[in-house]
């Protein structure tokens, strides 16, 4: 049992890698079984589909997301000074996996959402609910940064959902170019969304 | 020569509109070929791979857009109306595409960036090239705003980048779900990146 329990994490993990990478069509299931180093007959015991697989992967993704949000945002310091921790954390980790990746990935999330959005309702409906779980965090935590008047007043749950497009905006381009630099822009251009005056800010390009 | 030179814009047609709305993976040569009309042993005197037919299709889509950019940002009325106007135009014409595609189908320049970027590097190159073109224009119309003084002054090549990769990333979001309305807040967002004090601003979704 401890084996089989283990082959179905190892199918995630390398379906994880695998389409992070290339994407969800670029990658087949024999592919991912010699990856997992499990027999392709098995795979059907674990996942009823490709599709099936890909939900774990979104789920596995936005697991260990959550968690990097969390210590980002839910750590100390002022709501502002730990937001700004999450964007440059967010920059400082595409950063990092170039050297692994050899290119820009880009957000898995958003990869699937424009991969699959239109053929595949079921990877495009738990995608939308992790980005809607993000956008959920990115308002409680600008609302408390209004609140300590860091923020100018506003609607946190609108200024959450423009940081969420903000940020996957500028992965999606730094993808394009394959250039990670563009994300380094990423402090910036949110801190202007929600109104703060960057006259006295740092920016992490300088 | 005519048939012949209509049979390659006919498979640039078909691929447009078929990767558009399914990806390019989605969708072989095979079945291009039946939607344009096109006999199968045709193709390659047109076009060398699949590949080389994506880049004809950002270039066709890239020349249309282009027109409408100048439509909506070369014509009447200040810096800042114009590129309203265009930000209007942009969410109009995605509610207005839900009729013909049933969902929201996204930017091809982003779905291409995503679905390709890490494993077709020259389609990659050719989406970068279109966002290089699209980011200048929107920096050109920033500079003027500035100039104008309807838009507070800062460096317009940044704010262009910024305008640019928030407008992917609102576009992105209204596919992962599936929601057009989520574009009614492209012109809110973009004026807060420019930082133009809206209290006066009607809201396109109001």
């Amino acid at each position: 049992m401890g084996r089989t329990s283990d082959a179905g994490e190892r199918l995630v993990t390398s379906a994880r890698q695998l389409i992070s990478m290339r994407g969800y069509q670029n990658v087949g299931v024999s592919e991912l079984c010699t990856h997992a180093g499990v027999k392709k007959g098995s795979f059907y015991y674990f996942f009823r589909s490709k599709e099936e697989l890909a939900l774990a992967v979104v789920d596995a993704f936005w697991q260990d997301y959550e968690a990097r949000l969390d210590d980002s945002l839910a750590g100390s310091g002022s709501p502002l000074s730990r937001l700004e921790r999450f964007l440059d954390d967010t920059y400082l980790r595409h950063r990092s996996a170039i050297a692994v990746d050899g290119c820009v990935r880009g957000c898995l999330l958003g990869n699937l959402a424009l991969e699959l959005a239109t053929t595949t309702e079921m990877v495009r409906d738990r995608v939308a609910l992790a980005f809607g779980r993000l956008s959920a965090a990115l308002e409680v935590i600008v609302g408390e940064a209004m609140a300590s008047g860091e923020v100018p007043e506003g609607d946190p749950h609108l200024k959450g959902e423009e940081l969420l497009a903000y940020i996957e905006g500028i992965i999606l381009l730094a993808k394009a170019r394959n250039n990670v630099d563009v994300i380094a822009h990423l402090r910036r251009g949110a801190l202007a969304l929600l109104g703060v005056d960057q006259k006295n800010e740092r920016s992490q390009t300088e």
